[in-house]
Order: C-alpha cells, then structure tokens, then sequence
C-alpha cells in the first residue's frame, strides 16, 4: 500500500533532481541499526544539504508517504527500521562541522559524526562533552534523536544539555528555526526541547548548534576492584557522597569482571571482583585521584590506584574496553537494555536481576555508568538456541518492569524507538502517554514521520534481529 | 464577565474547603509582580498542598475560568499579573525541600525559595547552581516557568540544565509526571522540557526534582577596569578564547561604573572606565585569577587585581552590587529589559543603543552577564515625565528590534510575560509561532492558563507601572 504513495514520492523527487537509491543493497544498508533489526523500505532519498530535507518531506507529506529519517545506523532501539516501509531520509551527507572558538559554539549538519566534532573542537583548545560509546561512527542528528549520553555524561550530561538551537523541518517541509545559538534564551517555550529526544516522530533535525567548553587540560584515571557487586555498590555511595565529581564512573559487576579476567590473564584481576573505573578531569585531578584511593583503600582491599601517565591510563582503560568483547565468553549473542536506576536501589535490583539469570539459566554480565545509574544489562546466551532467546526476551521484559516498578527508566540513552514502545506504557501513565500523543498530533498530524515507534506498539516481524550481519563499528 | 464564573469557581472551591480570598488587600498583593504592572483578580484561590492544585483547576477548567499561576511574584516581565481577571492560583505555601545527598537531588515545591534550596544542599557539601539575583526571594516553580538564569550561568547554565523531573497538573486537573529524577531518561519526548519555560501556560507545576552538584571548595573573585566600553568587549573576547571558565563574569558599562564611582568615591574608580568582575571557583580558581590578571594586565592598564581574601573578595564584588542603586543617580526611573546578543556583535549594538539613547536625550547605563551575551539595557529616564517614559519606551522597541536583527534574543532570563508578548512575531516566524500555538492548545484546549501572555499580543491597560510600591526585595 505504502508502495505505490512511495513510487509516487520517489518519481516526484527524482524530477526534481533529489537522488533517490532503489537497488536492493541500498535499500538493505538503509534497512538496519545496530540491533541488526531490518526492514527494507521502498526507497532511500538522499539530502546532500538541508534544504534538499524540505523539498523531500513536502512531496512526502502531499502523498502521505512514511518518512523515516535516517543518521549512521548505529542505533540500539530500532529506531531508524522502517518497519511501516515508505522512504528513508538520509541525512548523512550534511555533515559539515564549523567552530567558533569565542563563542564557544559548533555548528553543526545533522549527519557529522559526534566524535569528529569534538576533534574539530580540540584544535581551539575546546571540546563537546556527550561521548556516547557509539560516538566515532554516530551522527548528532541522532544522538539528539534519542538524546544520547555516554560515558561523560557522569561529569556533563547528556546531549540536551550541550544543544543550544536546532534547524528543523515539519512534517509538511516547513522549516523552522527552534533557539538561538546563543547560551541563554527564555522567549517563548523553546522548540528546541521538543525535538531533543523525539526520534525522528516530530521533525527532521537538519543543523544544530552545540555548546563547547574549555577542554580539560589534565586527566587521571583510576582503578579499584571490589570483593562482591554489594562492595562495589558501597564504593559508588562513598564516592557520590564525597565532594568528587568523576568525570567518567564506570561499574563493571563481578560476571563481566570475570570475563575480562578469563580473556585477558595479564590484567592481574583479583578473583570474585567487580570493578569501577573513574576517571578525573578537573584542574586538581591528582587531588581527586588520591581521594578516590584513600576512601575505597579499605572497600577495595588496597586495589585502589591511580595511573602515573597515559601509558599506565590506558592499561586500566583496557580493563573497561575489554567489558563488551570478552561477555561473548559467555555466549555468543547478547540480549542487552540500557537501563536507569535510582542509587538507592541498585542492590536490590541486582539481586532480583542475578536470580532471574540463575532461574532461567542465562548468565547477566552488567556494565554502567554507575554516577547516573545507567546500567546496561544482559542475558548472554547460544544464538543457534531458540529457547535461550525467548527466555531472554522474557526475562528481559521482567527486569525492565522491575526497573520501572522501582522508580527507574527503560532507557538512559538509547530511546525507545521500535523495539521499548510496549514498555511506554508501563514507563508512563495514561495521561503522559496521552499529551505525548496529543503532541504527536501536533507537530505530525498526517502522521508520516517514523509513525511507527514510540508512541504506538510497533507490531515487530517475528524475525529475530539479522545473523552474521557485519557493521562498520563491529 | 470573567467575573461570574470566577465567583461560580471560588463557591464551589471554599465549599470543598479550598482558602479563597477576595478582600481588596489580599488580591492587590496577587495583583502585581516586579514590573509593579497590576491588574486585579477575581480571588485569589491557595494551594496549601499539590493536590490542592488539580482541585483548583478541576473546577476552573470546568467553569472556564481563567487561572493565572503565582509564585513569589518576583517576575520582571509581568508574568503573573492577571490583566485577564479570573482566579490566581497561589502556591507558594507549597514550599518543602528534601535533600538527597547520595543521589545529589533536591526534591522541592514549586514554592520553595531559590536560595533556600541552595542553602538546604550546602549543609552537605552540595549546590543549586542557577541563582537569578532574585534568588532570596523567588520561587522555584517562578524559575522554572521563565528559565531563570543568573550570574552563575557564565559556567552552569539556565534552571533548565538543573531540572531532572517535574510533576505537574494540566489544565483539566489531571496531574502528570514529567520525567523521573534520574541523571538520564531516554523514554520517549521529556514532558519535562516542554514546561520549562512555558511560563504558566501550558500547565501548573507543583514539585521538581532539581541536580545539585559538589559545593566548589574555592572562590576567588577578579576585578578590572578598561578605558571605554571597547576595550572591555576586547577583554571579554579574550576571556572566551583563553581556557579560563568564570563562575561568573559581570560586565559594567562606562555609564553604568561612572555611577557607581559618583556614588562610592572610596572605591577609587578610574575615570571614563568599564569594569569586569570575575569569579572563579574551581579547584585551581588560584590560577585562573593570575591567568585573568595576567590576560587583562595591559588591556586594563594595570587594574587587574584579584582577591587575597573574603573581605576583599567582597570588596570586589560591591561594584558590582552598587551598579542598580546608583544608576537612579541618572533618573529616579527605568526602563530595562533583558536582551541576548552574540559575542561578535556586542560592540555594534552598543555604538546604536548610546546613539540611541543621545537621540532620545536618555541615559543608557548596562551592565550584564558577559559570558553568555545576556545584557540588561537600561533607559533612565524621571518618573514625573511622561513624554521621557514614552520616548524610553520607543528606544527599547527599537533597540530590542535591533538585538533580534542582529541574531540576539528579547529575553534571556526574564521570559516574555505580557509585556514582550509583541516581540514573539519579530523574534520567531510565522511557522514557529502557528506551532507554538498549536501545543497550547494541545495542552490547554480551552485555553484557561495564563491566556493573555506569550502567545498573543497583550492588550496592556494604558496605566503605566504603579508608583510607590516597595516590594519585599526593594
């Protein structure tokens, strides 16, 4: 149905000079995030500069055909499968990047990759703070999509509080200007809040306007490893009730621990531990450095340390590097959410999270920022084992309600997209989910822009996310 | 007209046990916020606890009554000031202030006082960074609906930045969450973005969830002086391109310090000079007072100087306190608004906004938050004059015009309110404001909330601001 309203829109474009891919390994590249979900679309429409977006929704609107606007895939919700069909809105080629070293500001096209615009920074002494762990292959554009965090985000926040404007198109091709790059504005409810977070439901985000802050001239990390997560835990209240500010806190549990030790024998990992990696950026970052050991010493059964130099840096930095890969000793696929939990809860979520896993067989690795309680958690298990999956799949779903129940968040920093909307629901009530919808509405009233996700429970294919599909960051 | 379905709404209200006042006393003193514009409601109904509010609303929505949301009154854009009659709905009682020191969180209500949450945290070491020079009396909810800034903004940003999670009440009465206190929360479009900012008309807010951050251990505040207004912008652009981070950076004009040296000869003022005053406040604060003297010791000829010590810290900072009081050395009334300008284009609107002044016979002190373009323009004018009122008013029509042409702001920190809702067409286009619209009524379909102010071009009453009124913080 939506096939032949996209032949249409894909004609009109084509006449107007807007390249338009409708070979089946474009469309297959478009098709996919870094859930390895995927769904063809009936055709991809490229913007090469942001008024190209305009003129793409316009023809998109008049036939109302699906738009799902499309960053650098990587993605973890689904957010950018066009599961309803219609066009993807690639917006990758606006990727131009230009710095105001006194203003402190980038300006930015949608599609420049976040850790190039914190290089471009650096050269003027400067950097954008948001580094989600995806952020040398990810786009702004869809970082303010799901309004991304990272690791930094301890210390600075999430992408929200580093967005001053945002260039956007409606749903019709109208395009409107939301904030001033410039760092207060209080005119009006700003409609750059609006979009920050929205994944591509509302507008389509051509250019953004970032703020950059001196770059820290110094960095200390440090290690400490704990006996048991319920010590780690401990460690990260005496930290978060300390006058430290971490830039980067970083939890590893006593499962992912015991992966990186199995893979890497050289790391000198005591047995039975759980990590926390912190790393300091402040001008008196050696004084913080010293806090951090003396006040775990005792928790950590003198494990504490501080690197001397980069070199030694990197060497605890590894310990955290080597989290994701060494899990696949455990299984080879992964089912993973990035969850939210309020401090005080921690111990008992995990508890409730490690029986599941022992009640269903799968083991429950977790890593996280652990100053914002940003947890990502996982059931490892055989990819050829169908039952394994399901199990998963459900056991998945009971953690999430369990998070929530407790006063946490089904996502710090993926979004919802595709794959989180049942749990929309259960996150929000009746009334949020209500005004969101009212909102939608709008913003999209002909409900063409990634009409699919968030808001309503995406119907998902059966198909179990694509095998052996290999991705530039894998 | 409003009138007799205020009425019908204050019976039903004190019937339910709701605190209605209508003596004149106590409307009058709901009747007008800094501005000293006043406009009588109907009846003042109170809100003693949250739940009260979606009781208040639930009947006036009903009725149609128009409610006009107050906090503490200390708004400078005549927010609050029900030229629409109807009802004020009153929260300030609901003032509460919980700490969560581990989680770095306070939970407050939206009456709670600025300052009060911020010496709530210090006892544990912790900070609410915004602080609006109305702090000592303003309100949170206050802060929230405009997007408070304040000094601290230089290196903290906007309330908007602290806001982790509201709950609030629609217009109906239907009480919402808008987020959950957590550091990240990627769960669908934050309702809590769209109320920060909206100024009483998109709903009522009734708690907040707000980030505290470690107290800094160091404060050392910098001062210095610049032969004409020029050489002070060089010195602020230098600041901007130096790795130096100011807590605060206050900017005096030549006018504005030419009042402060008439009025404190001790200070020992240069002649003809502008002022700088700096704060720093990290843990190498120390350094960066040598770096901003050093920076500034030719630019300043010599004046640079920091604080040794608290008492000459205060000394430091008492220019800067004196620059409101001694302007009225100038005329015993002002004008002032508060506009946003980018750094590059600071010294152009000064050179038209004196030549203003010179051609309207008008003195026209400013001073300002340097590291976020946030002025606050003056125009002096003698109360007794009305043909001066008129030309100030025509001089700041014409001077914000001319901050928005040059890509500033009409309000940085004080929001639009009734008296700069004429600015909003010039300020945003036609799209943005046809969707700014088109949310109000997807919040407040009967449009109840605040519903003469943002959105629609106030029919200010001819009256000019009451004279003689002292307010708590005069």
């Amino acid at each position: 149905m939506s096939q032949n309203s996209s032949a249409k829109t894909a004609a009109e474009l084509s006449a107007t000079g807007i390249r338009i891919s409708v070979s089946e390994s474009e469309r297959f590249a478009a098709s996919l995030d870094n859930t390895r979900y995927s769904a063809l679309p009936d055709c991809v429409a490229h913007a090469e500069k942001p008024e190209d977006i305009g003129r793409i929704l316009r023809v998109a609107h008049k036939n109302a055909t699906p738009v799902t606007v499309r960053g650098r895939g990587t993605g973890c919700a689904a957010g950018c499968v066009p599961f309803c069909g219609g066009i993807v809105l690639d917006v990758s080629a606006i990727d131009f990047i230009e710095i105001d070293a006194a203003a402190r500001v980038a300006h930015v096209g949608a599609g420049a990759v976040t850790a190039d615009i914190d290089a471009a920074a650096r050269k003027f002494g400067l950097m954008y703070a948001p580094d989600p762990s995806s952020h040398k292959y990810s786009s702004i554009g869809g970082n303010i999509a799901c309004n991304a965090g990272g690791l930094r985000a301890a210390k600075y926040g999430v992408t929200r509080e580093h967005v001053l404007a945002l260039s956007a198109f409606l749903a019709d091709g109208t395009r409107i200007k939301c904030g001033l790059p410039l760092r207060k504005f209080s005119a009006g409810p700003n409609l750059r809040d609006f979009f920050i977070g929205s994944e591509g439901t509302l507008g389509v985000v051509c250019e953004a306007w970032l703020k950059l802050l001196p770059a820290p001239e110094k960095k200390r990390a440090a290690l400490a490893y704990f006996d048991g997560d319920s010590a780690g835990f401990e460690a990260v209240e005496k930290i978060m009730l300390s006058p430290l500010q971490p830039a980067v806190l970083e939890f590893m549990d006593v499962e992912t621990v015991a992966c990186v030790r199995a893979r890497e024998p050289s790391f000198k990992i005591p047995c039975g531990s759980c990590a926390l990696l912190a790393e300091f950026d402040s001008a008196d970052a050696d004084a913080e450095a010293s806090l951090f050991i003396s006040l775990l010493r005792e928790l950590s059964n003198g494990t504490a340390r501080a690197a001397k130099d980069d070199a030694e840096a990197e060497e605890l930095w590894r310990v955290r590097r080597s989290a994701s890969p060494a899990m696949y000793g455990l299984g080879n696929a992964k089912l993973n959410q990035d969850i939210v939990l309020p401090l005080e809860k921690t111990r008992e979520f995990f508890k409730f999270f490690k029986q599941l896993g022992n009640g269903i067989g799968l083991p429950t690795p977790v890593f996280g920022h652990a100053a914002d309680g940003n947890y990502h958690i996982h059931f490892m298990y055989d990819a050829n084992d169908e039952g394994a999956r399901s199990r998963a799949l459900e056991g998945m779903r009971a953690a999430i309600e369990k998070a929530i129940e407790m006063g946490g968040a089904v996502s710090g920093e993926h979004g919802i997209g595709a794959l989180k909307s049942k749990y929309m629901a259960i996150q929000h009530g009746e009334a949020e989910l209500k005004l969101m919808r009212a909102i939608k509405r709008a913003f999209d009233p002909k409900n063409i822009l990634n009409p699919d996700k968030v808001y309503t429970v995406a119907d998902l294919p059966n198909a179990a996310p694509l095998k052996g599909v290999k991705l530039p960051w894998d």
